[in-house]
């Protein structure tokens, strides 16, 4: 792994724990690339709307967490990732033991980066697809 | 109070405490009215970002939910709510003490409901608003 | 009229009729003011999608348009308005003799301003909504 | 070419040639398979903004128009396709001599479908993409 890689990772992981909701539903960092990252969440009871699948929120909070930390992983040190908007597709029951986030970025702009979450669902039966997402991540620099 | 307008929050009641998510956040409802909902989260640590915010993830999670109810209070009573998309613009930063969404039905269509949630954050300046989304709701029959 | 409100009636206009596209739908600018706009499209069959109806991108189009020139009334003289990114509901048939599309600012930020469009239908029987937009619209400074 | 495949080929280019909008756009279906459909504009003047470029409303008709036949090439003969919602990134400039839309079915639900459409400009420097969009189309059943 070369110094970069690490360090990447160290940035990013760095932001991942200090978020106070992560830790809370029980998601964890699993792959920080540049331009890409995987977040990890196992099932709990808590996690739930009424019929026992993962909460639409739940999945919708993955989706937008791990494109805003795949928008981070683009950024220079000194700028901080803030989702301005994002839309998704809920298109499967998410329905199993761990549901993952893949989010890649689309469009490394200056401002706004335009980035891409697809959800999936492990279940006995495998892994599928449940839902994808676009968003948008603005570049804030820090004070 | 009618009978038919206290069945109906009956029975969006009995829909959000079978949700385990909305009790884990701390989640209360608030108002019910036929195509209104209102949503109301108290802050605490466990349900920020890095800078002590309302995780966007959370936000959202309000934004489909009150949305989600608001579309059941105009089903019938063998009908369910799923949210199969929704938007939403993060416009202002979510601080304060209290989180709100407000959603109502804009137009209540036999098979997908589209809903507008609105969110409001109160902290000791006032209410001001944080957020927007606009969330298709389909009616699904129970088994 | 102030020599403000004219001033800003007389920027927003000469943008719109910039538009080639605005004139080969045959779209009007109908009302201007600080944060909101109007935009009228008569019907033609050139419009339309496989039911007669305005096509759907039409109707986008329109969406799309009013927010950018209600986002562009509140830019300083230098900067330039852009769609980053829209989404739209249509939840009723565009049918009618004219379209129209009302678009206020929601949020009046910085960089980004967030708009929302509603659009309506003019027919025999009156006027009806038949979709609704939030639109993210960018400040650029002109070279 | 199987006669299925034709048959898949033929339905499509019948419901693109019913659209008045796309002969006054000009725009052309190129390749129909099951899921996938593509569709070229090429430049003209009359379909740009202020600043020569394609109009976002253009680059969103094609993408929605895309969607929806792509969508439209899994459904049975008697089902029309109906976009109900979308939402676009139109994250670089739309310059070029050529728009290309290309669609795919990501998850063919019975009632509805939910595509992405990519696009894509050709200019002198080759092909670049410029947008994306998540499309939710419905399926209706013609009288």
């Amino acid at each position: 792994m070369t110094q970069d890689k690490h360090g990447l990772e160290q940035r990013v992981k760095q932001g991942f724990n200090a978020q106070g909701f992560m830790h809370f539903i029980g998601a964890t960092l699993q792959k920080v690339d540049s331009g890409y990252v995987e977040i990890m969440l196992p099932y709990k009871p808590e996690l739930t709307q009424q019929h026992g699948l993962f909460h639409g929120g739940v999945v919708a909070t993955l989706a937008d967490n791990a494109a805003g930390f795949a928008a981070y992983s683009m950024m220079s040190p000194q700028e901080q990732p803030l989702s301005i908007e994002f839309k998704i597709n809920l298109f499967s029951k998410a329905k199993g033991n761990t549901l993952i986030a893949r989010a890649k970025v689309l469009k490394n702009g200056k401002t706004i980066k335009v980035c891409q979450s697809d959800l999936f669902c492990i279940s006995e039966d495998g892994e599928y697809p449940c839902a994808t997402a676009l968003v948008s991540v603005i570049a804030i620099e820090e004070n």
